[in-house]
């Protein structure tokens, strides 16, 4: 896992979801797993997108393979 | 959506999950899914650290809802 997202917008998000105290790893954690579902969703939305004949993933794209990831 | 999730992060897990070219708008709106997953898994990880009696979020509790979260 190569760390693209930050932990000061994790910490954030956990307090936002209703969280009184927030641990550093926690907020490491959280970074960690949206990485991965993010790398997963990409993954899908490409699929579509070269379905559609693109070479180009536009948003709805995005939308579609989050809806998917997350529905299943 | 607040936006704690920076667009160029975005960019580059789709990038990293095989994109030849990458829309901003996608960009943007994988930083919107990842962030409302994000929300629904803290939320998750909260309702597991009060059932164990803490008011702290720990790493664990992100990984067990994460988990609970894709799975379903």
């Amino acid at each position: 896992m190569s760390n693209e997202i930050k932990t000061a917008p994790m910490h954030k998000l956990i307090k936002r979801a209703g969280a009184e105290r927030v641990s550093e790893e926690s907020a490491n954690a959280l970074g960690d797993a949206l990485e991965e579902i993010g790398v997963r969703i990409a993954a899908e939305a490409i699929d579509y997108a070269h379905h559609a004949g693109r070479k180009t993933v536009k948003a709805r794209d995005i939308e579609i393979a989050a809806k998917k990831v997350l529905d299943r």
